[in-house]
C-alpha cells in the first residue's frame, strides 16, 4: 500500500457525503467480523470495505469514461445495464490506480462487490455480504439476510441476491445476469458442501 | 403436415394424464384468443398449443437421450438445468419427427415457451403466455398475470416469467438464465414501444 490507512480512509471519505461513509464504516465493521468468523484475511477485508464505494458518487460521465478508455480490462457491457453498477467496477481500477492497491483479491472483493460472480473468492463473498447486512443497513428483509448470514457466507449472499432480485422484480427493472448466475453457482456450492459433509 | 389436426390431438393427448390434456386444451383456447387478439397466425397457435407439451411425461432418460444424441442441434446445456425445462427442447425435436412439423415458427414456439428467449417472435410471445393463462390455471398470481395479457403480450409475459422467478427465489431454486434475459429483453422492448408510441 502506498498510502497508510489513515491517509486512505481520508482520502476516500473525501469522495462521498457522510452518510455514505457511515454506511462504508458499517461495511469495514461487518466486513472484518465476517473475515474472522469465516476465516478470510481480516486486515484485506477491512481494505476492501474502506475502497468498495470509492467511485459511488463520482460523476456518471467519469465512470464512463473510465470504463470506455479501459475496455480492455475492464466489461464494458456494463454500460447497457444499471448505472449503480458502474462503481464497483470503476472503484475496483481507481484502487489500483488511485491509491495503490495491488493485492488481486482485494482488488477482486471491490470489484464484484455489487453482482457477485461465479466462483467468488472468501474475500469476495466476506465484502458483498458485509455490504448488505453492515449495521446501519435497514431495509426490508435485512433481518433475514443476517440470520442468514449466521448460518454461512453462502446462505447470507443466497438471502441478499434474493431481496436484490425480488426488488427489481417489483419495480419491473432489469435483472443484471450474473447476479442470478453468482445466486445459482452459491445454491450449487451448498448442495457440494451438503453431499461432502 | 403429415396428420390430421384430429389425428394429431389423439396422438398427442394419448401421451398425457387426462389432467395435461385438458389444460392443453386450455393452452389451445388461449392461445388462439391471444394470436387473434394480437395478429398471430391463429392455426398456427393451435398445432403449437396441441404439441406444446407433448414430451412433458415422458421418461427422463429418453428425453436426455434425445438431447445427447442430438448434441449438435439441441441446447445440450439444459441437462445441467432443471429437468422441467427439458420438455421443450424435446417437445420441439419430435413435433417434426414425429409428427411431421416443418413449420419453423411453430418448432421454435414449443422450444422456447417454458423460458421464453431473446427476441421472441410474436408466435412464441403467444404460446408462451397462453401456457400461463390458460383457463384451467389457479396458482397465486395469475389474475395478475391474466390482466396484463389484456395490455399487451409483453407486459402478459413480463408477469408471467416474475411469477416464475418469485416461485424459484421462495422455493431456493436455480433460475435458468435465459428466463431473466428474456424478461429482460421483453423490459427493452416495451421502453422501446413507449419512445416510439
Amino acid at each position: 500500500m502506498a498510502l497508510s490507512r489513515e491517509e486512505l480512509i481520508r482520502a476516500v471519505s473525501a469522495q462521498m457525503p457522510a452518510k455514505r461513509w457511515k454506511h462504508t464504516q458499517g461495511v469495514m465493521e461487518s466486513a472484518v467480523a465476517l473475515a474472522e468468523k469465516y476465516g478470510a484475511d481480516p486486515e484485506k477485508a477491512d481494505v476492501a470495505a474502506i475502497l468498495h464505494d470509492v467511485a459511488k458518487y463520482w460523476p456518471i460521465a467519469e465512470m464512463e469514461a473510465i470504463i470506455r478508455d479501459h475496455n480492455n480490462r475492464l466489461n464494458v457491457e456494463l454500460l447497457t445495464h444499471d448505472k449503480q453498477l458502474w462503481h464497483s467496477e470503476v472503484g475496483a481500477f481507481v484502487a489500483e490506480r488511485d491509491y495503490g492497491v495491488s493485492d488481486s483479491e482485494i482488488i477482486n472483493a471491490i470489484r464484484w462487490h455489487t453482482s457477485g460472480r461465479v466462483g467468488m473468492s472468501l474475500l469476495d463473498k466476506v465484502v458483498c455480504l458485509a455490504d448488505y447486512i453492515e449495521p446501519g443497513r435497514d431495509f426490508p428483509g435485512v433481518e433475514h439476510i443476517r440470520e442468514q448470514a449466521h448460518r454461512s457466507l453462502e446462505e447470507g449472499l443466497i438471502a441478499g441476491f434474493d431481496s436484490t432480485i425480488s426488488l427489481l422484480l417489483s419495480q419491473r427493472r432489469v435483472i443484471y445476469p450474473l447476479t442470478v448466475l453468482s445466486r445459482n453457482d452459491l445454491i450449487a456450492q451448498l448442495k457440494i458442501m451438503e453431499v461432502g459433509s
